[in-house]
């Protein structure tokens, strides 16, 4: 579809949030529709992971998104999509790959929402196909239990924090969950979670390097619990760690099922973004460093540290066996 | 992509006018990337025409809609696309056809708005394709002429009107135009028009016969003028014929240059649409005969009859074409 | 959250409508958590009034709204909500208030829509401040029944009128009522219903002076009725003051549950808002007079200018009070 300025920033670059609803929507659809493909109890695929994301090169207004998705594995009570997003200039033709995105769904009983039903398998064209694929599930399983356990930090507010401390450009929104943010089973779509938390990441950005920001890349994301229709989200966002030219801010999402329900506010995602400070010309400007006080700020910039240095690393080792 | 509670009426149906702006935004693709395919001044393609679209089978909350387009004649200027729209329940795989449509665009220069520039020429797998697109291009001309004429036509408010007479169900609405309504030149999207034109004439059935409506045809629309960012467009609707199971509404759209503009008030486009009226079942219902009042309402009454048995007999005769 | 060009007019000014909306969500959400706070039936807040509301300095579109509530009364079946926007240009820091309001919210079971159920009483941290709520209380409860009684009044279409009359800029609109405009329990957002007004009001204005406008103020709003999801709201607004720099308008909301409904029309809401005109730099500009033509029209001009020397005389006193 046509990018409009709606799904842009003042500078023109299309938000990453639109770009991975438009991702989660393609992956929603060809999940539920392989999930039904066989004779059976109706399913719903709901969105349970999504891999790490680069954001390698941006959108811009009036360009078309061209989205397709293509099945590459199944376990037993999963499904992995890979999504791949071309921007095309329909005044030049120029096309670019945009994004790459692999997403993991699980199906859900139409009738019971807190069953999850069987995968039809799918045909792998080579045995290796399989083998990867059962790796990269072992993999996703195993990352998913670890983030589990990082879930209880909040976010607390601080009055009159210094300029460039995780205070000063810590953010939160909420957001009433309506009819259209969510699924036929009345849960809230995926991709609009990570709308809101590009969104939140986008302001807590934006308010450390006061300039025009894009969002690089986007870390694992685990969808832990679902949020249902009528419950408050809370979106808080806090700068983690700095590089020369990167930011990287940890998101978490709050759900409140305010209404009807017993249950106290859950955590229902997190997860890290990391953005980039443009000049007007578009070139990557000098990050002002992140100043942490606390020895909690400092564990965490650390923490940050280590996966830029591994992101990094991985990044050489690829471009490397490129070039062989 | 899926639609949404937004996208459909209460009783689950998707709106005419929702499916109507996807086919436009569509058929904008395909014939910007076509208009700038070959090197020369850069171009958008404005909608200049589209044809009468029957809705064949009522799409519901839920469904995947799966557009795609094909560019099947070009003359110097113009450029004609088929855009087929199905519907697919992703739960079932049940597939049917919704509609098809046929579009005329015109590329006009970014540089210069006012300018028409060339088209580049298709070419035809075999030379009749190209006199039958030749015909429909001399016919679409002719009658767009003639439309023009029709246009001095306003919509007067009534005070107090009897129920099923014309002025109880006229309506209209207005809607100003912003930046996310329009294209790169700053006009408004020919699919945003359409979209409030069926929202309006949906009204103007609703309040006539009191039931749960839906689209059944949209009659040939002639998009006379463009429509500016920031001006206010008056979108009204009345009620010109009935049938036993269906209503016809004329639509009117005229746009208001308010701001920094000398311009007065101008008619931009006009059509007319047809409705059903559905019972909780999705069966059709019978629909209140309309009361004509004044000599004008009876004569649009009777050329709205005209439309229809000439509708009914066209239809009648590909019935029987297609059963030899 | 973000202001984005849809929220704003083509100057950038973001829409009044835009920012009642976000005011009217934020009470939604802590009065219905407050009022599920005890065990209990569950219930939603509804809407019951706005109290006047003054916009401060404009909101300009990438600008970040920080919204905050805070409950500040409660009676049995009502609780006063407090809400702070503040606009922050997160590129320079600078931080500017640009509303306060004060909104009232009666809890309505979630089982029974037409039960109003009790409000858990809030903690006072002086005495004196639950004396100053019930006054308010008291003062808004008077007010509410007053202008019930206004409200048979109904906006007459006039053909061909003059420039700057009544009649001349007089509009109105109609909107169906859609799954995404409403609550939980089926009823239209307060905060949907104000930014219909307000772009109804901002239309007249437009229409009166050709100029851009911007909201400068809000009076009270009182809903009287609930409107249910499946109506039909027409929103019409007729000028019924001027100032030298500012224009008053009276904004109307009828409801038509036309389908499935006996009922007739009847009056949902009514409201003064008040607009001046910007040049292109931002600085008021004058406003043509408004030319009353029958009685009518020239008792609301009077009215009108009561209601303008009212305030102006409130304000001037506020300043004299806040330079001792």
């Amino acid at each position: 579809r046509i990018m409009r300025p709606d799904d842009a920033n003042i500078a023109g670059n299309v938000h990453g949030g639109t770009i991975l609803k438009m991702i989660e929507e393609a992956g929603a659809i060809i999940s539920t529709r392989h999930c039904n493909s066989q004779a059976g109890e109706p399913s719903v695929a709901a969105l349970a992971r999504v891999e790490r994301t680069d954001f390698l090169s941006p959108m811009c207004i009036g360009e078309v998104a061209n989205v397709s998705a293509e099945i590459t594995y199944t376990s037993r009570h999963s499904v992995e999509v890979q999504v791949n997003v071309m921007s095309e200039n329909i005044l030049t033709g120029a096309k670019k790959v945009t994004n790459k995105a692999t997403l993991w769904y699980v199906p859900l009983s139409l009738k019971n929402v807190n069953k999850v039903l069987e995968v039809p398998p799918i045909q792998y064209a080579r045995k290796e196909l399989e083998d990867e694929g059962k790796k990269r599930y072992e993999e996703q399983k195993l990352d998913r239990l670890e983030t589990k356990q990082r879930n209880g930090d909040v976010i607390l507010p601080v009055i009159n924090p210094e300029p460039h401390t995780v205070g000063y450009s810590q953010s939160s929104l909420i957001h009433l969950v309506g009819p259209s943010d969510c699924t036929l089973l009345g849960f809230v779509h995926g991709g609009v979670t990570m709308k809101l938390m590009d969104e939140v990441a986008g302001i807590v950005a934006a308010r450390h390097c006061k300039t025009n920001i894009v969002t690089a890349s986007v870390d694992a994301i685990n969808f832990h619990e679902k949020i249902k229709k009528g419950c408050v989200i809370t979106v808080s966002g806090r700068m983690t760690f700095t590089s020369n030219k990167s930011m990287e801010i940890e998101v978490f999402v709050d759900a409140d099922p305010f209404v009807d329900e017993p249950r106290e506010r859950y955590r229902a995602v997190s997860a890290f973004f990391t953005y980039v400070s443009l000049s007007k010309e578009g070139k990557p400007l000098p990050v002002p460093q992140l100043l942490t006080e606390t020895e909690d700020e400092k564990r965490r910039f650390e923490e940050g540290k280590g996966r830029y240095l591994q992101t990094k690393a991985k990044r050489q080792a690829q471009m490397q066996q490129a070039a062989q």
